[in-house]
């Protein structure tokens, strides 16, 4: 087990009817910046019961964040945070509402020439305003971490970011507020749960037994009730493993002490910002042929995913990690997602293009550092 | 799934050679007092690892910390920390010497007339120092929570005692430092991790899926490592799985969303508390006889933990909970434990003692509140 730490400090608060608790969360004094996405929320309920929480509270708000949160949009409203002298911010909604949030509340406070910075060229950041969060769509676990993904339109760059400053004070989470959603945006959040695991869990062997369990806990509580979703079992309680599952994967917890592999998620993030494919679509192309790339390195470790989360028994090592690949595929093409390329029309003349741009940025990539431009272009003409 | 909040603001710093971390993590300006036990960390190198890394601090002492830590040991250090001005507390050793550092904390910043009332009557923890954790017993997980248990020699009393002041800022844990423990206390710490978990998980199915498989993470990592110790597969990666398993089992994670029962734990307290009993020695004696005893309760889960934690695959149930029984007792077995009172030459007569005190005390407990005096003398009667 290698050397770590782990430090949380964000308050969870779940269940039924907690968005009612924003009144003791939010703190009175400063003005309050409520960030949300397309309205949804105002469809749903959400935005009434924030605004009866906050109904002693002094709120401004700022509307439009789009999913792939834009660096444009974001600056527009860290400028509306210095006018308005606001002290505080609530994101409602999902990862993206909640990834520009963190990001606006550095931007406001930056004190360098362009924010951008921080992204693109890791300028440090030095300050931030508090911030909270309620969670609509289970998915990124960006309620419980300190990390955000921003993309540029000018540049179409999506590129993480992060800092210790940006954990949220609170975030709260209640399954009721996912019924509304539509079932592309669950199976998305299923899917990108389940690959935060795997990119924690599916690298190389170092007996950190407790943190391969762990991540098994939650793959298989995944498999399990996700084809729950909208049939006869579906209830409050699908909903609510389902939200607690994709806080779990990436409160870093799962994180302590072992190498971990986020190369899916570069590629991933290449392709959305290439294509404008979903984020969960696209780790959902790129995940299984990656792993399949890769399974002389992962071989322990596919064989441990092959025997713990899909019961394969086979003791020829190629044999069970290509049924474990099927399987893999099977789960997500159930719940609706492209597995290649042509299954989101996407066309391989893209190929090159993320290959050679992901390249350049993140030379090596993988938890051994052996990805190069030549390997992440073999990945993705796997997926043709 | 029941409503939950989860808050746990503990830095937990992990890892061989992470003692020497100290020197960032403890304040520089208040004055410091370093608590510890029999002097067991002169010996194994440790004080010579927490002397050098505090070297540019002003360290004070208070020695003499002993298992099932004494009211009367905790005021003379309360009262030290009050004639000498100290600012923050580091406890090193195990969960007494972490829990009597908590009692201390709270006792040496109280305002009201007898510090015992915040153990016996609940009185309100109103102010405390701050502390900081190096654990070398890994057994309570006191490093990662707001709980502490306090034993009063003068009226044989051993109660638990909790303030969300009381987080330690910082916990350091490495693996390293259990090498030279005795195997009859790694043993006991085993054990209570195991009971810790299974007081959090063998209550009633709420659904809450993912827990339960987070809980089992825990006892089947705990299973597969506690037999490596002092044979031939004994090394680092073990005493590592088995001491994060330890601040695992009770950093609250597990008992998010789901009810508890924490009942061996107070019948086991009493035990100790009456015939000074080890903590984890009363606790595998009770556990299996209760769990016997709440077998219609508990059966769902029950037979969850048959079937996943011990392979069990036979479908009826009083059959399947007897061998899951049977096994629970043959693996405290294996690790040394008694798991009946006449094995720990503990005679029969304190029975109706520990019953009639702790049914007055707290006349109700188990997650459905149905133990009473008569239940407890029962489950007791049944470990003869």
């Amino acid at each position: 087990m290698n050397n770590f730490t782990y430090y949380n400090p964000v308050r969870i608060v779940f269940g039924r009817g907690s968005i009612a608790q924003l009144q003791q969360l939010v703190p009175t004094n400063p003005k309050i910046l409520l960030v949300y996405g397309g309205g949804s929320i105002k469809h749903n309920g959400v935005y009434e019961q924030v605004q009866a929480a906050l109904n002693d509270h002094d709120v401004i708000e700022f509307a439009g964040i789009e999913p792939n949160p834009l660096y444009e949009t974001c600056i527009k409203a860290a400028d509306l945070v210095k006018q308005e002298g606001v002290g505080f911010l609530l994101a409602v909604g999902g990862g993206s509402v909640m990834d520009a949030t963190k990001f606006i509340a550095a931007a406001a406070a930056y004190t360098g020439a362009d924010p951008w910075d921080m992204v693109l060229k890791k300028a440090p950041v030095t300050d931030a305003l508090p911030l909270g969060c309620v969670v609509t769509l289970p998915a990124t676990g960006s309620e419980t971490n300190i990390n955000a993904v921003i993309s540029r339109a000018s540049t179409a760059e999506k590129i993480p970011f992060k800092s210790p400053l940006l954990y949220p004070q609170f975030s709260i989470l209640d399954p009721d507020t996912t019924f509304s959603l539509p079932q592309r945006q669950l199976a998305n959040g299923i899917v990108d749960t389940f690959v935060h695991v795997c990119e924690q869990y599916l690298t190389y062997d170092v007996h950190a037994h407790l943190q391969d369990r762990q991540a098994e806990a939650i793959l298989l509580t995944l498999i399990q009730e996700a084809p729950k979703l909208f049939g006869p079992d579906d209830d409050y309680d699908v909903r609510a493993n389902l939200m607690w599952c994709a806080t779990q994967a990436l409160n870093h917890n799962l994180a302590c002490g072992v190498p971990m592999d986020w190369s899916t998620h570069a590629i991933g993030h290449e392709l959305t910002a290439a294509c404008g494919i979903d984020h969960a679509r696209a780790l959902a192309i790129v995940m299984p042929a990656l792993l399949d790339h890769q399974r002389v390195p992962k071989a322990d470790k596919l064989l441990k995913f092959a025997h713990r989360i899909w019961g394969i028994t086979c003791t020829d090592t190629n044999a069970a990690i290509d049924t474990a690949l099927q399987c893999t595929r099977k789960f997500f093409q159930d719940l609706g997602m492209p597995t290649r390329l042509s299954d989101a029309h996407i066309p391989s003349t893209v190929i090159a293009k993320i290959a050679n741009r992901l390249g350049q940025r993140c030379p090596h990539i993988g938890e051994h550092q052996n990805l190069d431009t030549k390997a992440i272009r073999a990945i993705l003409e796997a997926t043709i």
